[in-house]
């Protein structure tokens, strides 16, 4: 569809959204996805899974900021955490940022993405070779339905509800993360784009509020120019616990200087839902992805 | 670049975005610009200014909104609304629904953009047909240079800084622009895209800054998923008005159901800029855009 020097990834045929590309990096094909790494005046490096942008150096901060700082500031003295996905290392690159934290669990289904990772975005992944981090190369999904360990905060960093993430979407993969919490636990899920794929968000935020219960579960929106509709969602939920309720009012010591799009007021905006949004999920959910 | 069932617009030739189009509708060149409408099923109707995707069925109600919504909830009792640009009509749509405005006046350069748009966006442009609104078909910059008159709220909603828009970004504008203003006058400037275009947004709410002063440019920020970059701003400027202190803290009762992006909860939302975006208009401008 593109010239060879564009790399162009398009969402169901219907929008596409394209770089130009000055070099590909790498290129293979594993048991789980496609891996393909480009570089680029406008976005820096790029990583893209299955033909979708996952990873770019101009913008991705915004996404793993969001995922990580927002619940970070909500559970009071959090010491484990477990990111499911993520093999970028971007999510774990946030959370070292917390002194308190005692130890992060990535369980990542493709051993590929991580090796990548470390090789092409050496700052993205540069959390990984914190001491306090353990990477486990396991289906997401078998690991929150066998883990007898419970978790303060679990991060779910999927790919789109295709391929390898498919079971990351199920409402049976939901219940299992919430019995993996701890009582003032926290989990957050990757949730899709509310403006361009209104159909899957709105059933997730459904599913997911089935199972953690209503006024339990809290849908917040982010710009990623990078991905289809330009506006993300990510979904907070807890048992226990209100997002807006944080226990930090200020930006802690350890982290000032070292955010680029979260503070305590971003936090707080990023709960604000557009008029059409809120609409949206006041609306009946139709099944199936 | 794109296969013909696909409409591609490339940004800089860095970055594109395109939508698969069912049909083109229109395609003229006029004295100012080139001018094509397509059909599509991701986006709706489109409308497409000198190769840039200007309006969409999809997300137009985002920017329409929330530059017009955001300076009528502040200023008190407005009474009269000067448009520069905005030719499709869609911020006269938004401004019709306040019964106590009594005059609005759209300034449009092209007079084909506004036919075009009243053939094939009749949503979009229903306003133009309200007794209230009259169009004048003028360069906006010696519109407001020569003009006799006040107006309670100014809405810059021009295209990028090029072609016929680029004198909407030239510091002796912003001037005019000011001293149009009624004394609790306000002004919404389109400022392009801190995430894309950082330096023609830092330089033009320098600019801003120089005309209005300091403490009273108010940059903000909408999700626009077909515009680069994604992430977009407005500016809200005034001499006497801040953008929080606002006359409606509810919607009103003639607005009720129908807005889709806009309520006093988004508005105070947009402009808590992310920390990148803050730090960015703190840096010093490079001059030139």
């Amino acid at each position: 569809m593109m010239n060879a020097d564009w790399y162009c990834e398009a969402w169901e045929e219907r929008t596409a959204f394209a770089v130009r590309v000055t070099s590909k990096l790498y290129d293979a094909v594993t048991e789980f996805q496609s891996i393909e790494v480009f570089d680029s005046e406008a976005l820096g490096r790029i990583l893209v899974l299955n033909d979708c942008f996952m990873v770019t150096q101009k913008d991705h901060f915004v996404y793993h900021e969001m995922l990580v700082h927002t619940p970070m500031a909500v559970v009071p003295d959090p010491r484990s955490l477990l990111i499911i996905g993520g093999g970028d290392g971007g999510a774990v690159t946030e959370a070292i940022k917390y002194p308190h934290l005692e130890s992060i669990t990535l369980c990542e289904i493709d051993p590929q993405v991580v090796s990548t990772c470390k090789e092409f975005f050496p700052d993205v992944s540069a959390g990984l070779s914190d001491p306090r981090v353990r990477v486990v190369y396991e289906d997401g999904a078998a690991f929150v339905r066998d883990s007898p360990n419970k978790f303060d905060i679990i991060l779910v960093d999927s790919t789109d509800p295709v391929g390898p993430a498919t079971a990351l979407f199920s409402k049976n993969f939901f219940a299992n993360v919430r019995d993996c919490l701890t009582e003032s636990g926290t989990a957050v899920f990757q949730t899709e784009s509310p403006f361009f794929m209104e159909h899957t968000f709105n059933m997730v935020v459904q599913d997911l509020t089935d199972v953690f219960g209503s006024g339990r579960v809290h849908p917040y929106v982010i710009p990623v120019p990078t991905y289809p509709g330009g506006l993300w969602s990510l979904t907070f939920c807890s048992k226990t616990l209100h997002p807006l309720n944080v226990t930090h009012r200020e930006t802690p010591a350890y982290l000032e200087g070292r955010l680029r799009y979260y503070d305590p007021d971003v936090h707080r905006a990023a709960f604000t839902l557009p008029v059409f949004v809120r609409k949206l999920l006041r609306s009946p959910a139709t099944a199936g992805l």
